[in-house]
């Protein structure tokens, strides 16, 4: 592999900054690490929220009003579903059916989802390199003030409301680090590794979890960057602001800096924001993150290069 | 169970009769022991080909043109499917996945297909006694010149065109009769059996291998009438007077009685075929065979219990 940038991403959020990485680096210069923790077992087929989501931003079909599944989808297997009896609270579009069928077999068969992504990413027609975080099953569950929840039941179920206690990602332990994580993160090419805005404690925390993520992160010997997924206090979308609140954080720049101190050398920041940048532990690049079109998603994108490339000049000094 | 008539059927051609004789029978009254030999496992799902087509055609959802899958189709998985260089050659609708996706998710966690095979048809407000000819796995191969195929290579994917010289129902040897088509053979009020015009090679010979079935309808003490499935010489649809010729067996009534003979007492044929009638090894009753609009359904059904209840008074005498 010839990687040049190594993102970690979750789903929405992080899959609009991933694409405008992907606008920027030619076929096979950008991997992307992706979130598993959301992945699911659901009527035996298994779902990965988060590949999905990246795979289908990457590949220019993903449904731009609902932020997940495919654009000019069809429902007739839900209407059918639902009419025999079956769950209706998970929605599963009949094309994207196709991938939830096709991935299952294929890891039934005993496949990696390592393989089977790339599979999957190749008959999609996209050039990044699609990597989940691991092979092994990782489960994020949320404790609630409610008790213990699979992570789809409070986030889709119960559309993110259980007040939340604490986060574990269940079976991280025995996960293992992929070959091909290791070998994008190793390629002498590499210039930077960049932590979309994905939810830190729901997306990229299980990506951090699996052992010697973070060894091979700083191992690789380019700066590591983060793009801050809050805007004035807010998140653009989904519920980091909310759990930061429930965990007792405050929802600003400083604290998601705090949060990857260990990880990241730069934190880029929006320009509402720009009061945090002196009081953030890491350098800071302000700019304006808010990405409504694809300009903004390739811009931010190049400034987020940008920023990591002026950090490892500075360390060059 | 309180069940009146036990239908033999395979898919089409079969379930066309069986509509008829829902209509008059009420709930509960009818159950259909429907051939499983064609069900087969592709990517990954349990797929059921006759007791689909006969659950659809009860239901009023089957699709009149093709004559298997669901009126009002979709096909966006097909379509991505095959995009993702997934195989098109079994063609799955949208609406019709979701009874796979349900019912292999069901057999996975432990569900008897009988079970399952009764929720689907009780939520698609089918009153009629839907039963698997088994549990069991039975899976109708046909020995061809080109060699041994799986019965959907040889009839979807080949299109039914391979010379067959034999046939076999792998795994008939260990299927076992259900406790559910025991029961309604064994029902007290049971008026007759009826072997519906489905092809009494691939469609009913599998119902038939299964060990004690034969045993079970003539301990039913009442009349069993067959339907024959050929008019002039001629399969209605699909391929019986095509496997007769390749067997090296003529395609007349005649043929299909004695194919019948050790099972039942009397054959439903055509007035084109009238001649034959004759020429049968059991009672025949002559009268239009070819189902083309609901009431010939109807019609042909009466005409059938009502040759069976002859049997039955003839036997009385």
């Amino acid at each position: 592999m010839n990687i040049e940038i190594v993102a970690l991403t979750g789903g929405v959020g992080g899959a609009k900054l991933a694409l405008g990485l992907d606008c920027l680096f030619p076929a096979g210069r950008l991997a992307c690490v992706v979130n598993t923790g959301d992945d699911f077992d659901h009527l035996g087929l298994r779902i990965c929220p988060d590949v999905d989501t990246l795979m289908y931003t990457l590949a220019g079909c993903s449904d731009p009003e609902h932020g997940w599944g495919r654009a000019d989808e069809t429902w007739s297997f839900m209407r059918v579903l639902e009419s025999l009896g079956g769950p209706g609270w998970f929605k599963l579009g009949d094309g994207d059916l196709a991938v939830h069928v096709e991935r299952t077999h294929r890891l039934r068969t005993g496949e990696s989802l390592t393989a089977v992504t790339a599979c999957l990413a190749r008959a999609l027609g996209i050039g990044t390199v699609v990597l989940p975080m691991t092979d092994q099953p990782v489960a994020t569950r949320v404790l609630t003030t409610e008790g213990r929840l699979d992570f789809q039941d409070y986030f889709v179920a119960r559309r993110a409301e259980p007040r939340i206690t604490d986060i574990e990602f269940s079976g991280h332990e025995s996960a293992q680090l992929t070959q091909a994580v290791r070998s994008a993160l190793a390629s002498p090419g590499l210039q930077a590794i960049v932590l979309c805005p994905s939810n830190p404690w729901l997306s990229m925390d299980p990506i951090l979890s699996v052992p010697g993520m973070r060894s091979a992160l700083r191992s690789a010997g380019v700066p590591v960057v983060a793009v801050c997924p809050l805007i004035a206090g807010r998140s653009v979308k989904g519920p980091t602001a909310k759990i930061m609140s429930e965990l007792g954080i405050e929802a600003n720049p400083r604290s998601i800096a705090m949060h990857y101190a260990s990880v990241a050398d730069g934190l880029v920041i929006d320009a509402a924001d720009a009061s945090w940048a002196d009081r953030c532990p890491v350098p800071t690049r302000v700019t304006p993150t808010l990405m409504r079109s694809l300009e903004d998603r390739k811009r931010l994108a190049a400034e987020t290069v940008a920023f990591a490339a002026s950090l490892r000049a500075r360390r060059d000094e």
